[in-house]
């Protein structure tokens, strides 16, 4: 039997497990599946014949060499720092390796060694990274076949609520980390280039400068950008575009009470307020008005975001419960972004029956034969349950598509690799399909940046 | 003969100089000047006869050895970071020590060892820190001893431009470091307490948030908070105070043009642009703005930050010739922040003639028997020329004249001090009468927070 060494067994790997596990007997394969936690790894095995699940430490060289000398192929579903250890095992014992995380300048450095022993290194084979890269080269080079020149690249992404499940005011649950959305934006202004000018958005501007973006079937979506979209340019030999950007998918409404919080330094994740345990929610608002009268926290509120109480967007703070003045943070130390997750935490969490939905879009305009022209491109996949979301199938159906293939001789190139070469993301896309994750081109004419 | 040692001759030591000169016939004083610059020591030096200019390297740590030991006080101009190898020759030669800095940790944990050796390390004795502790510890002190509870301290403080030399549209010239002035507020939230509540504003509010300020005989002033006032709770003994607040002023009007460079990201200095060099002034704001066509840079300009070309605030701007398609940037990966320093430079830069000045402003809230009282007081200094600068007298004076007491054995308190007692800050501030520097104190009917 092939054996295949998964590490970590989180939200991410439960379609990544399913889909090898599904595959197990076809393909003589046996998962073995460490995790920190045996009780997680064991859940996700569900006894199945060909599967064993082990308790875990990365940082546990002696098992993690030996879990590694057993196996024919890695996959570290890890957060993207913890890899390299795992890395430099399989180049020691010669295996194949991946992971669904940026490479690091650490992974990069492996790359002539891996070569040299002929092994597989696979990355940013997930969602965002992962389907992003081979859904764009898939059509860049569909343009580049026919002769055209690419002049406009513009990606977008999100994960966010499938319609279905989407009943509150912001459109918006916490479908993956809430720490990351509430932080998000926050360390650098984005950068992107526009028509030829390089654009730098700041986190003060950046929930202001959303563009509209009609998903067909599903109505209307906003769009802001991402930190730094100018790296793609030399990933996807881009390198002479007029616009590139790539950015964030939310429902229509969001980002601008969203830039409520983020002016009035709600999101701040820098310093910790005294008391900030025993302050009420409507106390802990209080702290960024700048008027001081607790009988009517909510209109300092409003006239602070130049806001009228008939505006629909204050239906979104008021089902926060953002003024009650009986819930306590119950936080010690902690930083506004942290209550504010908190509090957020309490109306954006998912139900039991609620369902993720990813959705991706792209745009891609070209000049062929002196013509300016445009193709859309979108994905929308809706999950499954809170196990099989959205999410894990599309961030671990290609990491175990691509690992099958490599064991199978299917991806043989050699090095740290990523999915933008035909012969990988092809049957790749072409087997997603067969999941519900494909993507609708069309089309259509050519409108410039958004 | 007593000798003082003093090092640094920058802009900030000119009215010191020529204070202890002045004073070094009566006083039998001999003063060594040491700088990196001989050639800047000597022109403040100016061939007087008790005085010796030097070639003086902080970190030649013979040479200032040598020279604190043959000194019998030491004063350190320097920036405050490198105060510390000068305060432990200090206390090895036993030498009485004096700076305008903030006392860092290195230099509190010589406290013990200057009592030791009975020696007066007396720091923030400048401007601010130094008058602004002086002049509130002054009325601070007055009011406990009539019996009165203070219940609100504000106080303000500005490096700006005399009126005779504001003949530009921001009311505003770099009369201190450009650099700073263009980083002001950055680095964290402001934090302070105003009617018992904390209160923070986060960058991206700080100049929206302002409060008027009237200095009388001078007009309208606005001000913004200053980083953190909380820790002037514990220097002042003002542990249960109901309002704390510390600030920085500006003429009526500077802050809002202001924060449209904070809204845009132009005070950005955490990366640097593409080809600065080589960019126009306009095709450097157009990196900040939405929409991309060179023909209307200034109408795309005012559109994002919400002003009509009838605003009179668009005539800041456009005195920066901030638009200009011929001016080019010059400087080679400079960050967004280096770029706007060096446009205003060329704006605000003071003529030969200019005078400079320095406001400050205290509001002291109080109650006595049962009745809410509140006490202004103002200073307002303005400069000789551009050597004798406000800020030089203001910064180099108190330093000079503390210098000068310890000698004659009038300051004996030993170790780490700030000049916050009566015996050190009542005959300082009433010598700073003959140098124009005096506070006008009013009492005024209690208004509260500002």
């Amino acid at each position: 039997m092939r054996k295949i060494l998964i590490i970590g067994a989180g939200r991410s790997a439960s379609s990544l497990i399913q889909y090898l596990l599904n595959q197990s007997e076809a393909e003589n394969l046996h998962i073995t599946i460490g995790d920190l936690s045996l009780e997680l790894a064991q859940k996700k095995t569900a006894h199945h014949k060909n599967a064993r699940a082990i308790a875990f430490d990365i940082f546990n060289a002696i098992q993690r060499q030996i879990e590694i000398e057993r196996a024919d192929l890695v996959i570290s579903m890890l957060p993207a720092h913890m890899h390299i250890e795992v890395a430099k095992d399989c180049i020691a014992y010669k295996k194949h390796m991946v992971t669904a995380s940026y490479i690091s300048e650490a992974m990069q450095e492996l790359d002539a060694e891996a070569k040299a022993n002929n092994l597989v290194f696979m990355n940013e084979i997930g969602l965002d990274p992962g389907i992003d890269h081979m859904s764009a080269m898939k059509i860049i080079d569909e343009i580049r076949e026919q002769g055209g020149k690419m002049i406009m690249f513009e990606s977008f992404c999100g994960g966010l609520i499938a319609p279905e499940s989407d009943n509150n005011a912001w459109n918006y649950k916490f479908t993956w980390a809430p720490r990351n959305v509430v932080l998000a934006g926050q360390g650098g202004a984005a950068k992107f280039i526009q028509e030829g000018t390089y654009k730098y958005i700041p986190y003060q501007q950046l929930f202001k400068r959303t563009d509209i973006l009609k998903v067909e079937g599903y109505g209307n979506f906003e769009t802001y950008a991402n930190r730094d979209s100018l790296k793609y340019r030399s990933v996807y030999g881009l390198n002479d575009i007029q616009t590139l950007l790539r950015g964030t998918i939310r429902r229509s409404g969001y980002s601008k009470a969203w830039d409520a919080f983020v002016q009035l330094g709600m999101t701040d994740d820098s310093y910790v307020i005294d008391n900030s345990e025993q302050l009420t929610y409507q106390d802990y608002v209080r702290l960024f008005l700048p008027i001081d009268t607790p009988e009517n926290t909510e209109k300092q509120f409003c006239q602070t975001i130049g806001l009228t109480q008939n505006d629909t967007m204050w239906i979104k703070f008021q089902e926060l419960d953002l003024f009650s003045n009986s819930k306590t943070v119950g936080l010690k130390n902690a930083t506004p972004a942290q209550i504010l997750e908190k509090i957020l935490t309490e109306s954006w969490t998912l139900a039991p029956d609620d369902k993720d939905m990813i959705v991706m879009y792209h745009k891609f305009g070209y000049e062929i034969d002196g013509v300016k022209k445009q193709i859309d491109s979108q994905m929308v996949c809706i999950g499954h349950d809170q196990t099989y979301t959205a999410m894990a199938k599309t961030v671990g159906l290609p990491v175990a598509i691509a690992a099958l293939r490599i064991l199978n001789g299917q991806i043989t190139n050699p090095g740290v690799q990523l999915p933008i070469n035909k012969e990988v993301y092809i049957p790749i896309l072409k087997e997603l399909e067969n999941f519900g994750i494909h993507f609708k081109e069309t089309e259509v004419p050519f409108k410039g940046y958004s």
